[in-house]
């Protein structure tokens, strides 16, 4: 089923943002059975830009935090671009120190990573008052800034992955404030495919503003049993005050229930689109709602 | 009904984010009557923060934008710090390109403001392809940059109102890219209060997640015909994909309808909190959902 997006002879093409070892990576070697090339682009426009374009045959993003919230410029840009989500993957997040082979932790004065990452190991620098942060661009981007320029008195927050992708050493590892902090990626191509053992569909729909027309929405599912996991508001340009919504929920678009649902759905909306059907990733997943 | 946020005799003292000109100050000057004294703090954190300690009556921070979505962090710091909304504001999203005043268009080389208000004049930046885009860190700020240090070849993207206040010019009026721009204001405070004339309410909530718990949620609201104008998730930290909800409709808590649907809404979920009710802003507003 998943023939257009990997073969067993040649390397899948997969755009992802930002440099080698970083997290979006490790999402990739969990979706993408096989070899894969990595196209490195310095923005999400620019990774869905050369997907919808075809100058790769997917591409794997950050879609919401569990403890930051949702990227929100990326359900902008998966409806602007016409991308199918593929496949997701909740990767934990897990932060280690990262240095030059040759360093200690004696010698580390600055830390760099980017600003989130930062964020996320407060109390790891509250423990080491000495420590500067520095603002990078990137998590393993800042690995890979201090193995290219030597830097002996610097360390980097990012994965582990990094750390062997630039030939780096992990000082430290799991110096994230809290355990439960997971990352959930798409796998996006510019085809739509569904598999018997999809499980969990997501779609984008508008309606006229009226009294009770997103209860009436979400009763299509309910009447249905059908589990939400997820709901995402997100404003429609020219129309103020008016929202798309993204909703998850359990389900294959091939069950008659899930059929009637959106059949319903569409007698409610303006505008209303399956963005895929995939196999959920319960690993770190909660009840529906 | 506001007597502890102004004074008839002494000015009000209100924290915003970023310098004296911005947007802010407009929606304080919108909502507040009277003499104002500002307290310009660095980040949205020190506004909440200072409010909350008691050192100014009230703050004004921006909850949403039509065009960019709602500002979460605020919706954050909003519930971490228990403030409680007394009014809202919509303010037009108007920019203005602003010089030294004896600047004229023919010298402007390069133009400074924030990210955000320089995506918003793309156009105007597409008619003009000699203008060098620079980042500043602020709107106004970037008016009071130039000034300050006398760039005559610098302009700035700002308000007309950032324009008066640092004695500069006003070049090009409405240069922003969409004329339905706008963003949607909150005045805060640590009282709660709800006057006669308010006829919206605010609340925060969570459940347990379970099959149809955010229709049944909704319900209480469609069954008593009160109109929806904006939901809003946010992560719950510790509990990975599980989300607090941030729903605003149309009535006063003294209602006997809101009372019952409130206490309705209280069966249902784990934490309730009514974030405030006050006047609807509705120049620029739909009808509810």
């Amino acid at each position: 089923m998943d023939a257009d997006l990997h073969d067993k002879r040649n390397a899948t093409r997969v755009a992802i943002q930002g440099e080698r070892g970083s997290f979006s990576e490790e999402a990739t070697m969990q979706m993408v059975p096989g070899p894969v090339e990595f196209l490195c682009c310095r923005t999400f426009d620019e990774v869905f830009l050369r997907t919808a374009r075809g100058e790769c045959g997917c591409c794997v993003i950050p879609i919401e935090n569990s403890l930051a919230g949702s990227i929100h410029r990326n359900y902008d840009l998966l409806v602007r671009h016409g991308l199918r989500i593929r496949k997701e993957a909740n990767l934990p997040v897990q932060h280690s120190l990262i240095t030059l082979s040759g360093s200690a932790f004696e010698d580390v004065k600055t830390v760099r990573s980017h600003p989130v990452a930062l964020d996320q190991c407060e109390l790891f620098f509250k423990r080491h008052p000495h420590l500067v942060r520095e603002t990078g661009y990137d998590t393993s981007g800042s690995v890979k800034e201090i193995v290219e320029e030597g830097l002996r008195d610097h360390a980097a927050i990012a994965s582990r992955n990094a750390a062997r992708f630039y030939g780096a050493k992990v000082l430290m590892e799991r110096i994230e404030d809290r355990e439960e902090n997971f990352t959930r990626f798409f796998l996006l191509s510019s085809k739509s495919s569904v598999s018997e053992t999809a499980d969990k569909t997501s779609v984008v729909f508008s309606f006229k503003n009226a009294a009770g027309a997103l209860f009436k929405c979400l009763s299509v599912f309910a009447l249905r049993d059908i589990d939400l996991t997820k709901i995402e508001s997100r404003p429609i340009h020219g129309r103020p005050w008016e929202y798309l919504f993204y909703l998850d929920f359990l389900g294959n678009t091939g069950e008659a229930r899930v059929r009637n649902a959106l059949s319903h759905l569409g007698e409610l909306t303006e505008v209303l689109t399956v963005l895929g059907c995939y196999p959920r990733d319960a690993t770190h997943e909660k009840k529906g709602m």
